[in-house]
């Protein structure tokens, strides 16, 4: 049973304020639930119905704060989905990690004022799966908690670190480390071409403006994805940020 | 001004049914309404706010075939974006092409079953980017007029042609032409290290349940993308499909 104080509540953990003023952040359907289960996360809540919680195990429902039956109708009420799935959980935010020096023997990636949650959740995905470990925003892209990021990294959340962060610094950091910093720009170097290293951060621009002039300063090396065929005429076409990501982290992976 | 069977109209484009009964899809936005006016695409009825139709041109007024001005509050109640933009074009479906046979001197897309209206559109976007003519989708993929799918060819769409077919007489085609059926697996051989011919069909299959088992017969060459580092557990990782479908893609182009 959903009381409507309970309703609001869910509801607010859709947005910034709402997620900031109760540190917590909700998780939808049944693999990414289970996944966190498996986690160091903390489940304050979780919200499901009744055949689903029949089959929880004794051990997962000890570690979770407060179990509350409902029931599909419920569930549409609460549910940021089209078709909603079985199961809800309220997550504790886990506290920012502060030991703020980057892995300088590994790749990492910074985004710079990424927008779309759709975006940023599936570069998260694309980070776990080549084995990025780090992840930086801009303070100003979207978080990481919104609920449509959540849903699009598909539990790679639980295996990536993201930050928000200062990029600026963060780039002047790997300056001063003498470690490479790359970014992707439309008269950049080939990327199937140069040299990559097997460490150093790779910077991803914003949907629409690309990677802004304050930062571009800070890249040392400018790359690029080229179109096919070379000849083209590429007014129209450009890629999604997301599937740049994807096609840069996965040449840098097959050259190591 | 726009009046409630005006709006009841343009909000009945939102799906299938609308679309369908009308022959029209929505298009939003500056940019992509300039790139249909230099396209041959016929744009029935255009809406937009005062400043944009003050910047119009003669010669692109007069391929319109009715243009009413609208404000920004009117924009709101039949934008399918949160951030209206300053103008949506009403645009004829065009007639598919009734050229069946595929390309056997280009490599071609095949979508099984992709749900997503993001993923079919950043895919069309990466298929225009890599010279990919010709993307085919399941019959029961979602609809490429879907507003949600248009918004995300970013134009793309223009410079592709996709067609709903059945995949599987089309994979035949294909072998009964000796030309090569690739298509994703987990267990496939890895993509950086096999052959790969700049002729064929590049299968990609629906997001949680990837190929379905009846098209699995007609693939010829099942491939893979790595995973990093190899050792990893890769239990909770898994690739969205546009992004699999960036770096397959961006691989074949890399080769030729």
């Amino acid at each position: 049973m959903l009381s409507k104080a309970k309703i609001k509540y869910l509801n607010s953990l859709k947005n910034n304020k709402g997620r900031t003023k109760s540190g917590c952040f909700m998780v939808e359907g049944d693999k990414m639930v289970e996944d966190i289960l498996q986690s160091n996360l903390i489940i304050t809540e979780l919200y499901a119905q009744n055949h689903w919680l029949e089959e929880l195990g004794v051990s997962d429902k000890n570690k979770i704060g407060r179990i509350v039956e409902i029931n599909s109708g419920e569930m549409k009420k609460v549910s940021n989905l089209i078709s909603p799935h079985n199961v809800i959980a309220v997550v504790k935010i886990p506290e920012p990690d502060h030991d703020t020096n980057p892995p300088a023997n590994n790749l990492s990636l910074a985004l710079d004022r990424i927008q779309d949650p759709g975006n940023l959740g599936t570069i998260i995905r694309t980070a776990a799966w080549f084995g990025i470990e780090n992840v930086y925003c801009s303070n100003d892209s979207v978080d990481v908690y919104n609920p449509k990021v959540v849903q699009s990294t598909m539990s790679a959340l639980l295996k990536v670190n993201v930050r928000y962060t200062d990029l600026s610094s963060l780039m002047k950091w790997y300056i001063k480390n003498s470690l490479p910093v790359y970014g992707t720009f439309i008269n950049g170097e080939d990327i199937f071409m140069g040299d990559l290293h097997s460490e150093g951060l790779i910077l991803m621009g914003n949907e629409s403006g690309g990677i802004s002039s304050l930062l571009q300063e800070s890249v040392t090396h400018r790359i690029a994805i080229p179109h096919y065929p070379a000849s083209q005429d590429s007014r129209i076409e450009s890629l999604n940020v997301a599937s740049a990501t994807a096609i840069v982290c996965a040449e840098f992976r097959r050259r190591t």
